[in-house]
């Protein structure tokens, strides 16, 4: 039995989200669709995690086990032949026998990127959230600086979130200034369903003025009657890598 | 009657390019439709030229004329909400009274984007060329050089370009590298149909060693029996800028 990693890429416009759902395809579903023709058997494959609808990822890791002993170039070159425009495999490499991609992944990189212009770009549309409004971006960073460290980041989740524990520890929370583009670099050990998201449409807020950087306290103190920011959209957010021992 | 200049950016995927066609939905079709409910009144747009289907463009210019007496925002913002996500007015300003896109157009800069990269990118695959084959870039460099100036690229047009003169001047091209994306940026006053293309094709034959230097340079003395590379894909055109006295 061999244990195969993969690192993925994806554009997620098309797809219901990394896992497979009654509602529509999945990125999951069309790698492993592509994987049963290169193995012959059906296979399942586990990821580091869930990604939303419309969420993009550069550095999603995945495992399957199989009993075939094929070269590692069947399953990149090979897989990368069947798959589509949107879904391309980037690593492919042998495992520990035991490799787990969820429960050995120690930590993830999320970008959520927002486009900051005086008009909206057809041309970074698919990749980016528009906010047109001015942002004291100065306040942003004071704001991504409170979320380092360990919280409990109950507020910063979606209602369907089931997670036992809601405190989780954030590595590092930057912005960084690619021309029109700012992203939000998130490092963290692990996320709540939603999080970088929330975090994303907290820190717009607290960049327009609406939301103070004390509210942003209260939030991480879980003070009642205090709400973060909006859910910013799935387009802008990417997951970039998954980080193992 | 009033001159109205617009620059325009387009994701060009899901056109048949900028002219208005019968097999499919063009840029400029799109843009007609959508000022034509602004004015009130049905419109000609003339652009400074051309872009293939599947051709992006930054910075598009366009005129068109009108006796309404709208202000400029009418036009970017009105219009911006009546596009769709992949067509965007940058600019609205009222030009002198026979500014013409075309006829007074004196150069224009075109970026051809090719990506370099072990594995082909998903979220890299909507803009560029996938060239996977190792390039020779020092070569490549070499070739773009030759190119500058003022020449007869009768070799670098398709068949269907009706052009009366095939000599034209290039101001510039220049290869310059961002990560795994290796732009080639061509400035020139005039182009022939699919040159920047051609001109792409021949310069990544040059890094894979399969056409010389010396057959570019006999291209562009219009020796009889050669041929220039192959034309490269739409996907990674963009029409970044026109420029203007």
């Amino acid at each position: 039995m061999k244990t195969i990693r993969l690192t993925i890429e994806y554009d997620g416009t098309a797809y219901v989200g990394w896992q497979i759902q009654a509602n529509g395809t999945a990125v999951q579903q069309v790698l492993e669709e592509a994987l049963t023709k290169i193995l012959g058997h059906a296979v399942r494959i586990t990821s580091s995690g869930r990604t939303d609808a419309g969420v993009h990822a550069r550095g999603m890791v995945a495992h399957f086990r199989t009993e075939r002993e094929l070269p590692m170039s069947a399953y990149r070159e090979g897989l990368n032949c069947l798959l589509p425009a949107d879904i391309a495999v980037r690593t492919a490499v042998e495992a520990a026998d035991d490799f787990h991609a969820r429960f050995d992944a120690r930590g993830k990189w999320y970008r959520y990127s927002l486009l900051t212009a005086p008009v909206r770009s057809p041309l970074a549309a698919r990749f980016s959230w528009y906010v047109p409004r001015p942002l004291d971006e100065e306040r942003m960073r004071q704001g991504a600086e409170m979320l380092v460290g360990r919280h409990d980041f109950a507020a910063f989740r979606t209602s369907g979130c089931d997670a036992l524990t809601t405190v989780r520890e954030m590595r590092s929370v930057e912005l960084v200034r690619e021309g029109e583009l700012l992203h939000i670099d998130v490092r963290g050990t692990a996320f709540l369903r939603n999080m970088v998201r929330i975090m994303a449409g907290t820190l717009v807020e607290i960049g327009w003025g609406k939301l103070s950087l004390d509210e942003l306290a209260g939030l991480l103190r879980g003070e009642p009657g205090l709400r973060p920011g909006r859910t910013a959209p799935p387009q802008g957010l990417c997951l970039m890598e998954v980080r193992y021992e």
